[in-house]
């Protein structure tokens, strides 16, 4: 089974320093517990800074992997390009995010890319890769 | 370990027929779903109707239970008054959907309730009752 | 024909002194009314204050009755809960309010329970009773 | 006992082919149904695409008739003139909708017409007219 | 004089914890505070989380005390029911707060019950209850 | 225990004629009636219609008073310029309206004002004078 | 010097009945009234209920008439069509309403045509006619 | 192939003067413009400044003609009841304008009519009409 | 017959350069033209900046004259405290402005002091005080 | 004559599968239906995913094309950059859209970009295409 | 060079105690650091709480001052009047706030008045001033 | 002292042509004023239209600079990305805008990028950057 993590903008930047709301792990540390937590997954992790490229990876995501978990970061909230990109990719795909967007500012309270995964998971920290890998895989198995 | 799983209203009239939003399977069918999958786990199923008596679970949670999972069913949109009884209650606590509230009508756009829960779980149907106590275990297990 | 007639809160406190909005009736003289108009039907009337019993009533109604009519109060323009339970029931559902909502404060403009019955009137007063019932009848018979 | 039913715009146009709103009945098979239900009443029933006609006919009602019974379609929502008209008019004034308006385009949520008729029936498609017409004779009996 | 003091939802967890916003005292230090400070009143101390049985009471005020002091909690909020059932009870009726709403989320920005009630007192703490209480007798006593 | 009593724009106009949002009574009416319920209360009573001139007063009364009972009148709503004087001045504030604010306008629901005072007082007429500074002597003494 | 008054829907039915808002005078009492205050002016007085015809008549003003005095009646509020007609016009234009915008409903509160004349007058009753001719006639003679 | 051109209020009164929105041209010199262009259409061009007008050539449209060009001027942005006419006419229908709307005021940023067009044409002056002919050709072709 | 005309903000800047929207007159010509054009009234023309000052001049109207005309200016828009000081005073009222409020920025477009004037006349510059007074005049004289 | 096509994200991954909204053509499909259809037209066809690449090609368009037909896909509703760099080019620019965005979501209701466009077209599929370049064509022409 | 500062209300308040949105310095220690650094400019500081005194300098610094710096405080979000005393005033006009007030509250987030200034400075404290004053002078020698 | 100046999409465009909002100098001349004006400073000039890569250069900035002058473009008021990548910096911030942003579309009102930067200054054309690194190298100097 093959699993695309993408992460969006800033990802790259976790974990320099103490935050509250995104936790204490850099994202290499994420990767490893991931891979840890589910050995039996063939797992790609990406990470870009550019809208455009996260879009041109969701559409290869269609033909060469079995589901999609996607962290879009900051452009969760304002893009509508990865919100047609997703809609047009039909792998099992769950949205990820650090932080509890419903704790956060306004512009974070409506997230347009999760219109278009199966479903999304908000607020645990590092645990909502784990829960999310979980979820995906067992939407994967129960297709 | 001591979970309380509290469902809202209108969830024990769940799967009397086929629902895109929120799949097949009743209540009593998730609750098998979650105790197989999570054997170790000492849970507790609750459901009402009634605002007020989920608020009274809410409170009595905080000094019987390691652990609440809440699917606040309509009142996610609406209830300021489970939002701060939530607020009051400090065990780690995650909310969950059947359904992706993002894909829905514009008033279950925004969950109040889960401003007052550590995270939250949306659009995965039963799997999102498994995703959201495979979250809650670990949070409780990280404190 | 068996009708469940559901009254929300405060109409068991309708008619204790004059007004405007609501008319001169008490519920009791809207229920002898409604039965000497209708005596072919099998009314059973319910009221309620709290919102969860009434959405266990419209559960209850759906395998028990052969149609609903509801005067939700103001439940009708908070209750999410209320308007869930009424999707999930599939027998003819009529709305009745006793006041013209169209006149009223801005919170009471718009029905969110309507939008799962078949239909509504209002400001009418008692007659709004009639006139629903009267359609609920025909709704049931072309069925 | 006279009333005059005025039908606003497109309803001369309705049953040309099926329609989940409005219903499979042409104007002049609704206005078949309504005498032969109400035979004692002298009915005067007029269409019109044009708002100022309408309203013509609305000030003449006040005069010529004891009861008014107006589908105003499309211009529900947007007349101030037509609410206007009804306003100066003191004879019994009840609206109907064949469709339910709670269920439609956020445009249509509001009826500003309505605020000037005694109460309105909405979603009953034909039965609408019925309930409608059955009321007005109630309210024009109570005088 | 009898005064009934009705306590909406949560109030009965109070002073479990420190808390910036609702003050250090339990419901029933605040109802020792009250009778020391009013001993000549007969007070009837109620608490519910329930909105349906707090309507209820309000119901039942009307006829068997001399005022009414509420604190709605987040009912205040939301509660049209409420909101309405205070309408049709006529005695003096003063709504307070805990907490300054006006420091608060948006959410809490305006209270629907307070509108139908004389006055209301916000932000003192346990002082909300006296001076609700010492206003309420000033109003019964210049009736 | 001195208290500074500042009060707003149009209130030397007060009790010229019968108001049901205000009440009957003048200011220097309402002035004795203060004072002649606490006696023990050094008062300093100030009035001016000047914006202006309210701020510089708000910026004596931390240095020269004990607390300070504010009723901003029409700028409670408008002025962030005596919000912030507010925010600077650290003695014990409480903010009082004769009418009840809830009932008003849409331009009244919100004091502004209100959100840099301990708590406010509305809509008990001269009443929610002598709660105001029931209030603030309570606060003054408890701390 | 020439001028065209139009006067828009339901002013027709002005003077009917005693109302706030509008006066007591019908529209032939209002011409009168006009006539005699400015005998030197050669008036056209036009009514219609009707948008299209209004604008019709607007068209025909630019070449025909000197002024053009515009009661748009309820299309003010709602009429883009009757405001493009008025911006393609270069004659001097005046609108006037007999009652008070801005003492009225919120969706009065705005004037889509007045955008398009010169200025407007509101809220004098039938004065609000002689002050607008008032006025034109000062604007056509200072061109 | 028969195609009806629909010119809402104020098209006839284009090209009296320049206009850096609407360009230089009148209707009668568009019409030739479009007859000159596509020789073997047979066009028939209409005009009328009121809506219930244009709504009664909108419904005969549907059995007259393969195709509809209408420019619905200021009615695009307020006529539920054009809108719900273009609903219920099933042949080719293109919306043309000759301003570019999204450089205009707010009120004309949304065409309502536009919705149940194939699609629109804006800012193009005179050529939104020759492009509007030119896709509607396409479009009944393809059919 | 004496009547305060009572000039806002900036009013006494007028006329120092060109302007679109206020016209070319200072506001001494303005006063001259109005005495001129009606020497039989005792004017008393007052301008302040200060808001403050310009509610205890209307407070002193009441008593000392026969009407008031008020050009707000800026306040207009943003002065509840004038508003309020408006509504306590009973004599004949009428509000202008010298611009067309209709045509500018989005805040000018409400007129908060208007609401508590008999009317207003906006955009005729310094017609607009011409029809004011001839307005006002003929109030009184109705009285 | 040389226009650049510039197509936007998501675009390279068109006619994948069938959709409603965008047709059953590939991009490569469109440019050959372009090509073909205006053989005398030197086009350059571009698409990139990436938002600032975009605007690169936009400000290369003004020194090497005569025209520029863009479709800005998701950028149109989000990007104030790329509408900044249509405003700083200054050759005709026409924008077109697959898809009829008057049929769908809110947050595609508006697009930034086409303010900076001569105009655009919506709605009709690949005849879009042709209708822009058509208009382009002859907006190039008429100069 | 002369320069003329005005500081709004509240800022002779400055520095009393510490704050994190103003800085430590209070306005006397302000205008020394503001005289050290640019020793060749004539300043004059003025600083007043009242609105129309504010208007009233502003006024005079069009005859007087070669450029005006402005802290309008908390009049900057609410007062049109001083933006229109702005819009009077011709020579170069600089903004400042010592807080950033992109991070404060949302009644803080539009500045009416720095529309009518050249440009505005916020939230680098007292540094905001020199910058101010740096820009304006760079403003003055460049005309 | 190493100071990075970050300038967005369109900035390589600037001073093409003249422009009221921008003024008349290219971004090179834009830098030969600023490096004239502070030689002491080791600046490094940076200018990108793709947002993610403008993320990555204030990603490096943290630790490769002592401060960060940023004109983000039409990136300020779109991008969550930037605005996070800014939160996660800790080295001085100061934003720039070379137009009036209070002058200037709605959409253009609000800088998100603004929040998490120490201040910002818009409005001064080239002088905006002058004082922005002034202000910049005042912050640095005196941490």
């Amino acid at each position: 089974m093959k699993i695309l993590v993408i992460n969006g903008p800033n990802l790259n930047f976790l974990g320099k320093r103490e935050d509250d709301h995104y936790g204490l792990m850099s994202l290499p540390e994420i990767e490893s517990l991931v891979r840890n937590e589910f050995p039996e997954i063939d797992f790609n992790f990406y990470q870009s800074n550019i809208e455009g490229e996260i879009i041109s990876r969701i559409q290869d995501a269609d033909r060469l992997f079995d589901g999609l978990l996607i962290n879009p970061g900051g452009y969760a909230h304002t893009s509508v390009a990865i919100h047609d990109a997703l809609a047009l990719t039909k792998i099992p795909k769950v949205e990820v995010h650090l932080s509890n967007l419903a704790q956060r500012e306004d512009f974070r309270q409506r997230s347009l890319t999760a219109r278009n995964c199966n479903g999304y998971v908000s607020g645990l920290k590092e645990i909502s890769y784990l829960a999310g890998i979980f979820s995906l895989i067992q939407i994967i198995k129960s297709r």
